[in-house]
């Protein structure tokens, strides 16, 4: 990332006028007297009980039922691996403004300083009391695999690991809508995976459960593909293990349909653009360096359909699409979990959205005067305010219908949109 | 506390509009992707280096330096004893509304779940880097006083528990005050504590330290007075064993100038305080109901000056008049903790300013004409706004002089006001 060109205003951001970019604000009246011994003693005394009484009156009275934890070990942050807890802050401080600005979820940023899962996990299960859900964030594989598995287990409120699942709902919308414009399925697409990390493998996984065939993935990490003679394997990786003879990248690329890239930049040439079958689709999804541009990928091919991670470029490809949406939905039907039929319904209805007319506002931040579903438009821009629409509404849907939610679909909800199939 | 009769007044404030009382706010700008790309991916970046580089460029970059978690387990609400960690959300969230309110700082609330303290030590030590401040509260004694030595020891950043040293400020604020009043000094009076529990043992400890003497001081728990022929005692409450013949409360307040009540309501008769000598200072601190009321205690004698803990009656001994400003001048020095010496400045400067002449907005506020220093007036009022002023100028200055601040004296900040003696 040293090439980027904004060092010293991105740091004057963060500074200026204040430090950071988080702050706290009361929600009740307090000036008088009688306002103090409501908010504090006495009056407290009174939903202290009502809550010891009864737990589900925490949502009732207290901030937990529209708050959630971002919550980090810092050993996986963005491109520049374990920076640790503490530097980690401003990412998670970062993520806090796009929860609340895009779905008006409050979010108390907490770096914990703890590498093993087992400390890990102990101490974000002891503070959940506090909140109404949990977004891990920027934790290294395995042990994010490990983390998110036990605490779904442990605790009664949504744990999201959105390193994983948002990518992956993010990429299977926006996969989706590019297979259909090639006039492929995903159930026949075969897709190469570069990248066996935490995005990789969720990815993957969510495209299998949303119709891909396990024997037309092929999964890559830093030895090349992932195949059954390996024994070097984690079990997250050892699930796409497959009977084959391909071993390179270049192996796996002429047969594929779809390359999704979660893994560095510049790791994919022109020469294997060239060799994929007819009408491809590309997510080089490294950021801010893809595994190649869209200016090399372009070049040598006029049948692409390609995604990166940059708002410069068409498909921007971005976590933000998800998690705000997500977790609006999951809390307002306070739901126990979030569930893989929620984060299909997410993928779905993004999908969805993006075949729907772009309204102005959304031209004008593009700077464009038409954008229209298709190949250089198949997944929503992060500023679309018909999101929160669309997605919580998906999301809740699918929790009341699996039996997670603990309230019923809320009645201010819009109807929410049913999955798009290729066909439609 | 069932006869609290705003009980569905309370309730109501903390679920409507929406449920509780704080949120979250975004202090910079966010409404384009130039903004989008600052505040998250790729600009982040920058300031993470930058604080992986040095740590100490938190204070920069992120909220932490402005920002304290209110941190319980649980285990000593309010006087509703042991809650959970769930329902005494709404008291953390309460404290986080008097820290912003009364002195602009951020706080999160976090409920932990661990009943032990080496459990809640370890989860509150791995979540520290998010924090520039520590308020540990309603932690049941005695393990209030392991985990908060033991955090002080492991942190880098002020570890505070409020229920002992916020209590024990305001208290020996008030006490110097109606001491000076009523023609006596702390280093000659007799003081009988009722209550040995974490409100207890640090005000009477923070008394010794200015000037009051451990053979005049007399403790009791619920077994009577705290003698040194007692097998039955906490290191805690074995500092102040003392050699003597007195056992019940009776016998001690037949020679105490100064009664502090941190018990339970309703404990003292109206024969005790008539058996004090003359010219007695009486602090009923139990909220809301206090050890003897001041009717009770006024009718029976006319040279007592009384406080409690509630703003109905004069003299209301209010935590809030120190911990909102002592963590403000804490943090605005990046003190590494708050020691004896910046607890003893704090209370200093509370004594100052009750001498002082009272403006207007307190006058109204309390629907005065007129408050002036004196039996009636011996502490400032919780809306008085000088506080700001007055207390994190002491309490900084005092961090700066003992060399636990990070930063010099803030040049913002007014000259600090030094020690009020008895003789002034």
């Amino acid at each position: 990332m040293a090439e980027y060109s904004r060092k010293q205003e991105a740091l004057d951001y963060h500074a200026f006028p204040q430090p950071g970019k988080l702050a706290i604000s009361v929600t009740k009246p307090f000036t008088t007297y009688e306002e103090l011994s409501l908010a504090y003693s006495p009056g407290v005394a009174e939903p202290v009980k009502a809550i010891a009484a009864n737990p589900e009156d925490a949502f009732r009275y207290t901030s937990k039922g529209n708050l959630i934890a971002v919550i980090t070990n810092g050993t996986a942050v963005l491109g520049l691996g374990n920076t640790g807890a503490l530097a980690s802050k401003p990412v998670m401080e970062g993520k806090a403004v796009l929860f609340k600005k895009f779905a008006d979820v409050n979010v108390f940023d907490i770096e914990v300083d703890a590498d093993n899962p087992d400390d890990f996990v102990d101490t974000v299960a002891r503070i959940a009391p506090t909140f109404g859900g949990i977004n891990l964030e920027d934790i290294a594989a395995p042990h994010c695999f490990e983390i998110e598995t036990r605490l779904i287990e442990k605790l009664d409120i949504p744990v999201f690991h959105d390193d994983q699942h948002g990518t992956a709902i993010i990429v299977a919308a926006g996969l989706k809508n590019a297979l259909d414009l090639q006039g492929k399925r995903l159930e026949d697409a075969v897709i190469v995976c570069m990248g066996a990390g935490a995005a990789g493998v969720a990815s993957m996984k969510l495209l299998l459960e949303m119709g891909a065939k396990l024997d037309n993935v092929f999964m890559l990490d830093r030895k090349g593909v992932i195949h059954s003679d390996r024994d070097d394997l984690t079990p997250q990786k050892a699930e796409f293990a497959t009977k084959t003879n391909l071993r390179t990248v270049d192996d796996a690329m002429r047969n594929a349909d779809v390359f999704i890239g979660l893994s560095g930049p510049d790791t994919v040439t022109q020469d294997m653009i060239r060799a994929m079958p007819p009408r491809p689709v590309v997510f080089a999804l490294s950021n801010p360096n893809p595994e190649i541009s869209p200016e090399l990928a372009m070049a040598v091919r006029d049948d692409l359909i390609m995604a990166t991670g940059r708002s410069d470029y068409p498909n921007q490809i971005n976590n933000v699409l998800g998690f705000p949406y997500i977790f609006r939905g999951a809390l307002d039907v306070r739901a126990r979990r979030i569930n893989t039929q929620m984060h299909i319904a997410a993928a779905n209805a993004l999908q969805a959205l993006a075949r729907e007319p772009v309204p102005a506002s959304v031209l004008e931040a593009h700077d464009q005067t038409s954008m229209a579903f298709g190949p250089e438009y198949i997944i929503p821009s992060p500023f679309d305010p018909r999101l929160i629409d669309f997605i919580p509404a998906a999301v809740a849907a699918a929790a009341v219908e699996t039996g997670v939610a603990r309230t019923g679909y809320p009645k201010h909800y819009p109807q929410p949109v049913t999955a798009t199939t290729g066909s439609d």
